[in-house]
């Protein structure tokens, strides 16, 4: 019985994979010849750097990709895409990233559960176009829903932030730890406070209210950043435009 | 006649001194038993500081010290004034510090010449009441004029950064180095980025401009934050209030 539900499990995972696949691909297939890329992290960004590898020693692509993690970078430099930065590149073409969430009807997303978000939301925002890649369980009709919104603090006063972040309707904000129970620092070298909403209404007042407070250096909303988002089903990719 | 004009200079550098030291003691008036105090950084709050640690001496004054640097601690920590932190007071009754500028006719002012604006904000935005001690030689009819305004930018991809400050009407946008050239580093970790304005008409739009650009962490313009300023003039120190 329960190597059944184990066997069911995987193959619910090898499915969700194949779909991550499928919207990288397709993603992938924007990319013209001479374009600097963002190239996002986590798993299914992994699909997008491979499939994007592939095009540049198939068809010979001339691309520069800017890597938004230390893993995005060792991958980007194992499968052979020639990377570039901010002062060569300041201006990127296009950058192709996941998401944790994505709400229903909107292109608002959820971001930063790995901890990259600022790298993300920097390269996000410097590029002519930010596609976002996304199996179906990535759709939420609420964000905050799978996951707390993450904010990037300075460590410096973070009791403060703590203390204004819970009065911006959240039911519980708190320190990003590690499992041995360390403190999560990210790249940035600053503390990521998870803070989790009933349901937000409103994300771009919450966004406004969680700028307001002095130390905080971003948080994971990503509300008017996105070009259109890729859906992965089982029925195929749908593009979601504005 | 060189050295005429040398002790002319020291007279004059006497003179500010006193002016300083009138303005932070008659901000350290405002003080009263058990209030929780934040403490600026600079060569005015030294002289805030060194007065409080007299109250307390003389007066048995009770108060908690927050200070905004680790030259503010040292110090508060000399002259006897007990320290605290947000963890256990997240909200101040005053904080009390120096500006590089204030606009005439308004409480706006630019901080951060020492490298220290963000604290220094994080500490003037948790008091409920926060006065500014200046001499007359730091009043300006338009910001920017003395000195650059500091804007402090995560390390990673400063340069789209500065790609971005210099479209905000900069005529020049650079990262703070020591005079080593070594680059400069906060005490968050973070660079700062010194951006010269020919003249800065609207202070509001170029704050909000400033914070639109994702990676930078907080600006030197403190435009909502004061509560008074005083203004320590060859005729007594004049008090400026909203």
């Amino acid at each position: 019985m329960s190597s059944d539900l184990e066997t069911d499990k995987a193959r619910d995972v090898a499915a969700i994979e194949r779909l991550k696949d499928q919207a990288a691909r397709e993603a992938v297939r924007y990319i013209e010849d001479g374009m600097v890329v963002g190239l996002g992290t986590g798993s299914t960004a992994r699909f997008m750097i491979q499939a994007l590898g592939e095009r540049v020693r198939d068809e010979g692509l001339r691309v520069w990709g800017l890597p938004t993690s230390e893993a995005s970078t060792m991958q980007a430099r194992e499968v052979g895409i020639p990377l570039t930065n901010f002062a060569a590149h300041p201006e990127l073409d296009i950058a192709i990233d996941g998401a944790d969430e994505v709400l229903n009807g909107t292109l608002f997303l959820v971001k930063g559960l790995g901890g990259a978000l600022l790298r993300e939301k920097i390269v996000a925002s410097a590029a002519k176009r930010f596609v976002v890649i996304v199996d179906e369980s990535k759709l939420v009709d609420h964000l905050g829903t799978k996951a707390p919104i993450p904010v990037e603090v300075v460590s410096w006063g973070w009791e403060r932030a703590v203390h204004l972040l819970n009065k911006t309707g959240s039911i519980g904000c708190k320190p990003r730890m590690h499992r041995d129970g360390t403190l999560f620092v990210t790249d940035n070298g600053n503390m990521i406070i998870d803070c989790h909403y009933p349901s937000i209404e409103d994300p771009h007042a919450l966004s406004e209210a969680i700028y307001d407070i002095v130390g905080v250096v971003d948080h994971g909303m990503f509300l008017n950043l996105t070009s259109e988002v890729l859906v992965a089903g089982h029925g195929g990719v749908r593009r979601m435009v504005p």
